[in-house]
């Protein structure tokens, strides 16, 4: 429901009780729900449309009032093309393996005592994201697949769309529409992230200044990551080619994303050969250059970079450049200035790879590759819920993994811990079924 | 190192440098720091006794005044016989698998791109915990095992034991005793908690106040749980002797341990066959009684129950029983009153049992077994680093997994993405391997 409940309190308690009975469906049943999903969003082509032409109307204004950037405007836009990959995505969801009911452990403990470790849904998620109106339907379907209930709060530029989106999908919910909320301001978020007992994770997908804004406002579990400062460092002995190549797709290909390089490092023994094709080839791509003295001495086009420049997210077309002595340095850097998100090494030194990949404490350790393959879908995922900087699971990119918990069911025969001390206690036999 | 760090943040720092060593020595290492350890622990009984004695001494005095309770002043004695248990626990440790280094997912993405998710150490752990001083040594041993630094604090009843206790053992880590730091006071716990950056994960042991302080105080991770309110309901179907074992078993074998039983709920149509030897069977054991209406009609020897009996947890020789009128309302009263630690049925209604299990929304579901069997001991898993009550992995009793994240690791030959997009876009194998 999206309308007249007078608090999100109410709405998430009516959302947990709606998930206890989508968390027993059983997968056919979760996956006809997505068929009927897709179908009616499908069907509903003509009015998400018309919906979102009006938010990109606005849009348009905003962007010449000088009020939203052009590039966000340009994500809002959601047509034929991209809804039919909307409607792919929901089938495509519905295709992917059960992620509930796996039994990760099965232990007999004593004779007729039997512990199963298994996997069952969190329960109610928030979610908070910005602009992209796809993100809607994919989050109500991975939610469906894994048994969840939902809190969502979208974007305010992409707001008819989102309304549009979400009644075609309320549509084909049957019993199950309370499990899903679509918050409408920015005092429900509040609302929603003081609710600790009634929501049980938060993901927020956007900007620093909103996961930063929700991670210092809730005691609830957040899956996010407030930065994305990854590191490319060229070692001494970098194939030059790979070296400039994974540098510039580090950084070019998709500069705002939290994937993107932010600072270059390269060894001191190699920067001669490598800085003069990095920082053209960069140019050629139009990248700004922040550099250090010395790279700035062996390269041109380059501009003197400030201490804030390292480990600063430019989240832009900038990067910064810094010529370290040796692989020590580097990874030093790196651990003191990484957002711990991804950090890649190019060198044919399988030794040196061997040790920042073990040293570097981040999500993703990578060697000869692009930072930019940090990401769920080239990891295989299937789709992702978001990417965890936090070091405890999920980590790095999260797949529907961040979705589900575990319980644990011990099935007895009467059995009491009191048989277990004193003078003939029984032994656990603790055997693996 | 124990003295003249001037802040914690420093001394976290040291921490920090030192645990990158720590964390990449191979398990023949590691496990041959354990065993130096368990030698000095050994080695230092005469001091670690002395110091014991002088607890044991003012902890006389604080009963003797009424400031500490006789049971707190117990759990610091370490005699002989505990002393060898801290010994061979540290042995047992070493004896452990390594839980470092193990691949979670080995997969090709494209020809020569391959992704491994990796298990590695956390970091720095901010360990809190009260009274008993076995607890140092366990937690330092688990810490060294699976390659993490941390910053402990003790219980302020046993500080000469943890003194010499961690003495001991700084003698034996040889060039990193700096990865473990004994803190003094409350203030330096302060700081632990605002040491966002430098501590990775804080575990409090101890008091729900103690848990509840940290929890609200702080922005890192918390492993643990603040109230352990566990529930037993016996069923339509139960067999009577087993509902009277379970429930005496679940609250009176420990009654301030977490997985203790706090609320009793019984079918109303089994109530009068299960109550009159229920309630005989606690009062012979000592637990106080508090009933609803319905129990104290059929049984005798409890008190009126108040609304607030229900969902509380008494940490004490007390029990609350209420009469419901059939499975869901338990499930319900349950999932609105528990701390999502651990619940059971009594029942020999095998689908009754399968929908409690399914639909109690708790670390553990049980059926047919006391809750007192939750527990990293009993479940197998060699040792306990704490229970958490959160939706989150790790749920549930944690053993040495709470001690350790993973990494995913990609090696690849000079891999872009910038191939993988475009008309003649090269597409992604992800071939597990």
């Amino acid at each position: 429901m999206n309308v007249n409940h007078s608090t999100v309190l109410e709405a998430a308690a009516r959302a947990r009780s709606v998930w206890h009975q989508l968390a027993r469906l059983p997968v056919a049943a979760r996956n006809a729900m997505l068929a009927d999903m897709a179908n009616a969003v499908e069907d509903a082509a003509g009015d998400i449309a018309e919906a979102n032409a009006k938010d990109l109307e606005i849009a348009t204004r905003l962007v010449a009032a000088g009020e939203l950037s052009l590039a966000s405007a340009k994500r809002l836009e959601l047509g034929p093309e991209k809804l039919a990959a909307v409607v792919q995505g929901i089938r495509q969801v519905a295709s992917l393996p059960d992620p509930l009911g796996k039994v990760l452990l099965a232990r007999e403990l004593d004779e007729g005592l039997v512990l199963r470790q298994i996997t069952c849904p969190i329960g109610v998620i928030g979610v908070i994201f910005e602009s992209r109106p796809d993100a809607l339907p994919q989050i109500i379907s991975l939610c469906i697949k894994s048994g969840n209930a939902a809190l969502l709060k979208g974007g305010r530029e992409a707001k008819h769309t989102n309304a549009a989106l979400f009644e075609a999908i309320q549509s084909s919910l049957q019993g199950f529409g309370d499990a899903f909320v679509l918050l409408k301001g920015r005092t429900e978020v509040a609302e929603m992230l003081k609710a600790d007992g009634s929501v049980d994770l938060i993901i927020p997908r956007g900007s620093n200044e909103l996961v930063r804004y929700v991670m210092d406002n809730t005691h609830i579990p957040v899956l996010g990551h407030a930065a994305g400062i990854c590191h490319v460092y060229v070692d001494a002995a970098a194939d030059v080619e790979k070296a400039v190549a994974i540098s510039v797709d580090s950084k070019a290909t998709y500069p705002s994303a939290c994937n993107a390089a932010e600072t270059i490092l390269i060894h001191a023994s190699i920067a001669a050969t490598v800085i003069p094709l990095l920082f053209a080839r960069l140019s050629e791509s139009g990248v700004e250059i922040r550099a250090d003295r010395t790279s700035r001495e062996l390269g041109s086009g380059a501009i003197e970079a400030s201490d804030a420049d390292f480990g600063h997210e430019f989240a832009d077309m900038v990067v910064a450049v810094k010529v370290v002595d040796n692989l020590n340095e580097a990874i030093g850097h790196i651990n003191r200035h990484s957002s711990h998100h991804t950090d890649t090494i190019v060198t044919e030194d399988r030794r040196a790879a061997a040790a920042f990949l073990q040293e570097v404490d981040s999500a993703g350790v990578f060697h000869n590759a692009s930072t930019r393959f940090a990401d769920g879908f080239r990891y295989g995922f299937g789709a992702e819920v978001g990417i965890s900087n936090g070091k405890m699971h999920p980590r790095g990119p999260v797949g529907l993994e961040g979705l589900i918990t575990y319980k644990y069911k011990l099935v007895g025969n009467g059995h009491i811990v009191a048989q277990y001390s004193g003078p003939n206690a029984r032994k656990f036999t603790h055997r693996d079924l």
